[in-house]
């Protein structure tokens, strides 16, 4: 099913209720905004302050436990980004998603972890909001977690 | 020999044809411009749908493999970028050219492989049109390719 | 003591003199401006030419050494920055602040390294004006130095 073309109608529609917005771990802020451009700091797989799982995907974790580290991380943005903007409704373009996952050396599918990330964000606002996106597999992240999301959307 | 000021006549000039756009690998777009600014996503150095190498720099593959690569990249990108713009000669700048290169530990010489990316830049946009640019070296990429790039470039 | 209002005047306050600005490693340029968004290069913790450090942290290098090079690379964005601006006054919000953090695999405490340019950049610009942050823990950086900052400005 395609966006209405309100994402807090498709939210509520995908039975999507939004985590808390996370703290920061340091001296920065969530979010910060430049003319249209919605800038988000690194959103990690945090529900409710705890690491949703350690570790790097394909030694200690899973493809399945990176998905869904992803979409945790996601469900982080678009809470942070509804904080901001008061609603995703303002919206008007997923710019750009950065994905750095922590991974095994010989990890290679990279894309469909991502995905699992991509795959909602298309679902809340609609493909013709869909971003572009850049992958890399790091060597290890904040806390042990194994993936983080950068996203810089267009709002109105 | 310096730009002539169209990046096109420049291109051709220089006797180089490029690719085919590239097709997104997961659920994004290969462009999003947002005001003056044109967003691609991760550049990879894939030819005709195939990986160009495979493996790191420093291991697997050599350095003139990396620079190859770092320029199948950037061919792809300037292929991305035409097909969304019409025609390259609406790039009023190169912002910023991003390089992540999957490395082994020892290696240092990052900025050497990312200038034949950054050399084409300038051989097709003229030094006044040059990037900032910001390399990593990472611990691997998707399919396992050596190089990918990502580039901010301000349109009219 | 909250900034003034002045990134200038905090800095004498504060008793810095920045270093000269950087050269480039490459085909690049420090910095680039685009509308209000002035994008700086990747800086790194060089001064007067030479590596403050080299190696990774957590192996070869420890958390005060990778925090003493994270503030030297953050004097070196602050020295591009008044050079390409002619004055720090003109910086109107530190929109995103990217670190990159060679480290060894178990290395969990990126924010901490982090916080010793964030800190400064709160030192300087005070705290209204303070930035987002994304961390990776890479596998190796130009050089073989421990941490890479990237900086997008807002500037009038």
């Amino acid at each position: 099913m395609e966006s209405t073309g309100s994402a807090e109608a498709r939210l509520a529609e995908l039975g999507i209720a939004l985590p808390d917005a996370p703290k920061p771990l340091g001296a920065y802020v969530p979010a910060v905004q430049s003319g249209k451009l919605l800038f988000l700091s690194g959103m990690l797989p945090i529900a409710g302050g705890l690491p949703l799982a350690v570790g790097r995907i394909g030694a200690e974790l899973d493809m399945e436990q990176g998905r869904a580290a992803a979409r945790a991380a996601c469900l982080n943005a678009l809470a942070v980004a509804r904080s901001h903007l008061g609603s995703l409704d303002r919206v008007t373009r997923i710019v750009r998603l950065g994905v750095s996952i922590a991974a095994a050396n010989e990890f290679r599918e990279h894309p469909y972890l991502a995905d699992a990330a991509s795959n909602l964000l298309e679902d809340v606002f609609g493909k013709q909001k869909t971003s572009t996106r850049i992958i890399v597999g790091v060597a290890n992240l904040p806390l042990g977690l194994p993936v983080a999301l950068e996203l810089i959307l267009e709002v109105q």
